[in-house]
């Protein structure tokens, strides 16, 4: 009987693998290094190949135990026809058919989508945001992703492109970003920029943010202080999505999520200073519940909704 | 047989109607004046009743001739139950259960729904959306307002107040709102805001914005000017709203609109300069086709869909 899930989290720097049961637990992980791989987009696929049926192989199961196969992908995939459009931060992935090319491979249904799309399907249907019609998931890292359940149902965009939170302009003049605009919000809370930004107010060039962390903690003033200027930023961020979405809850992921108890009330009260008082009595701010494991669970609503129809 | 539905978009200084056939023409209009009426509740009901009754009866028709009244009201309305929330420019609205006061009064189904919803509707079904599966459609005038359609289906959010872009946060710091918050949207590209700013540039004090569209169209460089920058700030704001929702079409109505021409370019441009390659290549900024019908042709959208249950 097609029981399991088996879901893949693609990375730019490694790639999480998870068989997750019917219940939606994860009974089998394994995690592939990147690094060899990822210059050679045929190397790359055929990893993932080995790494799934190896999964499966594992926990003594076959093909024929396997409700399907997702995929999340960093960058805009048309989960529709199953194709990657292109990887900004992995060369070589342009109009790829991943999704037909996966399942000549393995014989087994295949769906592929962004991978802050899955992570948010996981936190919705397993994580923070169980029994949320209208939610957005952010995750705030290198770069600064979000992913839209409205109505019930993931927000894809015309484009399947939706989401691109961390490109949002904050301020009308504001500092040069990758993207070619300036003034994103991801120049001023990416990981990239709150280092840059730590090293000045630390004075030391090595400090990382799990350190700025510990430093809070310990009631030092100026982590303390670094944590709440981020969450200003946040919050100025969040109170346009509010106004513009009026959605009943936002979950914070990635690395910076870690630091959550130190961002949480003036994320909150940010909010409410800026944000119309309907919309912004109404919105939670939380943080993610998943870690690591949300886009592997994902995977499986993606599976069951596509199998399924939806 | 119920071939006709009646739309009604109550304004602060009037209120609107029209009978509408089920081909979606106009076939009856009337306006009336809310400033003798809007400061009573009772009052205010008591005219759009009778309104609606000697529209129907003006074209012999009767109550069996019409399928339903659709209202628009400007403030979050409840669709769902049919609940007037509360009416920031009207006084004496709170949580009044309009949908069935009507339908007592006039034995007729009637629904509601905030008044930018409605237009949003109209737009999508008779104006410049047709077929358009995600868009937004947003009004300049006094206040800014927008209707979001996200995967084929009118976006009312959590609590019935998605849409407050008027009140985005357009800059970190920015003027005092009266929304309680500051640096909105609206504090840049309202009315009110653009008048006083045309004051400042022509020293005049009793300057209209249909003059400095006159001016421009004559080819005065100040009046060109003012429409770029006012240009470059709705470019900025829709940048976000392009990142965050890939649309397919951003539709502008209100007075402001008016000058679309000398706005569009600058639009577009500000757009593709800032937001993402991908949304950006694939979102239309267009005027609004339906002016002042569009409350009127929405209110069948929302009839139709509502008597059909969907």
């Amino acid at each position: 009987m097609k029981q399991y899930t088996v879901g893949v989290d693609v990375g730019g720097t490694n790639i999480k693998l998870g068989l997750v049961n019917r219940f939606g637990t994860i009974v089998e992980k394994a995690v592939l290094s990147t690094r060899h791989v990822n210059k050679s987009r045929k190397r790359l696929i055929d990893a993932i190949c080995i790494s799934i049926l190896k999964l499966i192989k594992e926990k003594r199961l076959a093909a024929k135990d396997i409700l399907g196969i997702g995929l999340g992908l960093p960058g805009p995939i048309d989960s529709k026809r199953g194709i990657v459009s292109f990887l900004p931060n992995i060369p070589g992935w342009k109009n790829v058919p991943l999704k037909n090319i996966l399942q000549k491979k393995l014989h087994i249904p295949t769906f592929i989508d962004n991978d802050v799309n899955l992570i948010t399907l996981g936190e919705w249907k397993f994580g923070a945001g169980q029994g949320c019609r209208n939610m957005m998931c952010m995750t705030l890292g290198t770069g600064v992703g979000a992913g839209l359940i409205l109505n019930n149902d993931l927000y894809r965009g015309e484009g399947f492109s939706a989401g691109e939170l961390g490109h949002v302009p904050l301020n009308e003049d504001g500092p040069a970003c990758n993207c070619g605009g300036w003034g994103c919000f991801e120049r001023y809370v990416g990981n990239t920029v709150l280092l840059q930004e730590a090293s000045k107010v630390f004075r030391n060039k090595d400090i990382q943010l799990p350190d700025i962390y510990r430093l809070a903690k310990q009631g030092d003033q100026r982590a303390i202080r670094f944590w709440e200027k981020t969450a200003i930023h946040i919050g100025n961020a969040l109170a346009g999505v509010v106004n513009l979405l009026n959605l009943r809850l936002i979950v914070i992921g990635g690395g910076v999520s870690k630091s959550f108890k130190f961002l949480d009330k003036t994320i909150h009260a940010t909010i409410k200073a800026r944000a119309m008082k309907v919309p912004a009595a109404m919105v939670k701010v939380v943080r993610a519940k998943l870690d690591d494991d949300a886009g592997i669970l994902g995977a499986q609503v993606l599976v069951k909704e596509s199998v399924s129809g939806r």
